[in-house]
């Protein structure tokens, strides 16, 4: 009886003591979920013979599916396979094909095979060795009292390409998966639940088979549209209705990224960009460079820090700043107009703020930002009020700054792809 | 019967389908660890009755203490209280002391108490309620069968403050467990298997109550030393053994980071600092800017990203570039020259490299770095290869350029330091 439910169990004591983070798990309950698969449970058991016994044994009461990573590596510490091939009453042999494909694996790299490389090769006799074509180790598939198990190593890039190659593609055709469409709506600029007010009476008249996930960070909130036994087009119906409610805020789907997008509008245009960082101290820059190809966009940056350098390198009147402080429009103007000189740029954003934790007044409380943007048709800027965490602070002004411009090509260049 | 067994219980479907990272479990097992606990499980629910039921059972199964964090919240999903109620055998019925402090909670941020506020006071009555200073929902606290179980809010920060107000204290008197102390100690410069061939004689000659785990991440190798009932002045004793063999390459221990340590050498000595990047793209920057009060020691930067910029706001000789190009050691010692007198700092830093996936070539392959670092005895420069992933070889080179100016202040104005 093959139920679609499934247990992901994790072998390894570096997890139990909190040593690494179980992207293995994560990873792998995304693609379960994105294929159909119905996750029940997620476990983890540490490097002892009963500890995985009793994991598999509670597994396989819970799922018809039990997919299983990490513990087969070279190393001595790892006794999987002896589990293994107990609780499926076989014994480890050397699998040619296996020893074959380990035997190649280190020729083509010019490596010297230990005895230590060879044990790969000694599976339970009575699995389906998985072909690894990242590694050495093999995934082992096996069948007991019709429920599935499959093994595979721990290491990332290893699993991922068992996972892809083998594991969704033959579950699926046992297990009656569900067809799953999804996307993932990027907006930028609007908090959680001003979002969720705005866009409340769509999300209430979604069809049933379509369910909506806020997922927030700093400056975003991710809407993942997920479809059960339905279309894409589907889905891209709900979301130009979505598209209609809040136009300016969506800047992407699915893996986009705010850097990304800008750097394709600029690229398009063939605009070139230069920024003037203050409190964002880099960070602006490093998002843009981020980006492969950047280059051919991005011609460089001021970082002035300090009040002397924002006059002696950017010529910034000082008596601006003595006059206005260096958090205000007029600063942030003058900085954006000089570096576009400065750099012959087309565009040139500026940043200059309070990030705390010190520096705040009454008047300029910690988290006051002025951004401003110099293009070829003028010059304009916008004041934001961010919280009072640093790091947040920096990344909320960087992010903005990178959406003015989006907006601001957007409107004045591309009216039609708004 | 109270063993040294904990299992960690995770509820919620957002964790199954991949939507999170469990970052409580993450938290709460190294928590633990810490304090001597032996976690020997770490499961995942979903927000069904049948799935937080079966996982309790279970959990009864493996340990004396079972930590069950998520379904607390005020949301009407949370079937969480419900099950429990069942599992102890139990009525909800409001607690009079967390219904205060719910009302007193909301209060004070001048927020108004809804009814569905009001329900987190409702609680089995055979639990014993615990404080919850974060938040509104508590924490319950049950035994069973000898057994002892502990249910805390999803929110981290909620979790958190339980874990180390109530949980940590009150299970460690009721439970034996072991004495933990530990230190980690951080490198950069040398890869893993360097570093272990480097310290084996030294490793192999630890006290046996002592481990040592090696953490590796892109150019650094954190190596944490654990002791079970032994002192912290064993452990440094070990330490300073260490540093005899690796004195360069140990920057700092357990939270500090390169760019803490840089700063606070350029603090302690009066120094400035401003930086020229471009293949770093403003990372070196932000690191050092992420750090609060790096406005005290850091004057600013230019990112000179295209060779044009180089020329006209660096004023680096367009023949030198012409005839070395922008990655050689001419063009970064000009860089750094240059950027120390615009800057007029003590110290500056300059990176020039090819971060790759394109501009690579025979004679300099993606991943060639140089890195110059001008100061008030002079000027040096050194080349690196690296990899051919880009965000890595971003990494490595902004952190090389860091250890580059911890080492040469520490040499030349603070020897004894070393």
């Amino acid at each position: 009886m093959n139920e679609n439910k499934v247990v992901i169990l994790s072998i390894g004591d570096e997890i139990l003591i909190g040593q690494i983070v179980n992207t293995n798990a994560v990873w792998m309950a995304e693609k379960l979920n994105e294929s159909g698969f119905n996750v029940v449970s997620i476990q983890t058991a540490g490097d002892t013979y009963s500890s995985i016994w009793n994991s598999l044994d509670y597994a396989k009461s819970l799922a018809s599916l039990i997919l299983v990573t990490g513990g087969l590596g070279p190393t001595k510490d790892d006794i999987t396979k002896k589990v293994v091939a107990d609780f499926f009453n076989s014994e480890l042999v050397i699998h040619e094909d296996v020893l074959t494909h380990v035997e190649s694996f280190f020729q083509r790299r010019g490596r010297v095979l230990t005895d230590l490389n060879r044990l790969q090769a000694m599976i339970p006799h009575n699995c389906i060795a998985i072909p690894n074509s990242q590694g050495t180790a093999p995934g082992m598939y096996f069948i007991q009292d019709e429920k599935h198990f499959v093994f595979m190593p721990g290491v990332p890039f290893e699993m991922q390409g068992i996972m892809e190659s083998w594991v969704i593609p033959q579950m699926k055709a046992i297990i009656p998966v569900d067809t799953i469409v999804q996307k993932t709506v990027l907006t930028h600029g609007m908090g959680e639940s001003f979002l969720a007010d705005k866009i409340s009476l769509w999300e209430d008249n979604l069809p049933e088979n379509i369910s909506l996930a806020y997922l927030p960070s700093p400056g975003k909130v991710r809407l993942r549209l997920r479809g059960k036994n339905t279309t894409m087009e589907e889905i891209d119906k709900q979301i130009s209705e979505l598209g209609l409610l809040i136009p300016d805020y969506i800047f992407g789907f699915d893996n986009d990224s705010l850097e990304l997008v800008v750097g394709k509008l600029l690229n398009e245009n063939n605009f070139t960009l230069a920024i003037a960082e203050s409190c964002t101290g880099g960070y602006l820059s490093h998002l843009i460079t981020e980006v492969p190809g950047s280059s051919t966009y991005f011609l460089g940056s001021v970082i002035a820090y300090s009040n002397d350098i924002k006059s002696s390198v950017l010529g910034v009147d000082s008596l601006l700043i003595q006059k206005y402080g260096a958090v205000s429009q007029e600063v942030a103007l003058q900085m954006a107009e000089n570096t576009k000189r400065k750099f012959n740029s087309d565009f040139a954003l500026a940043t200059t703020g309070i990030a705390g934790p010190d520096g705040g007044s009454i008047d300029k409380p910690v988290g006051t930002v002025w951004i401003a943007l110099a293009g070829p048709n003028g010059i304009l800027s916008k004041k934001f009020q961010f919280g009072d965490h640093r790091l947040r602070n920096i990344s909320l002004s960087a992010n903005s700054a990178l959406n003015m411009l989006r907006l601001s090509i957007l409107k004045e260049y591309m009216p039609n792809q708004r």
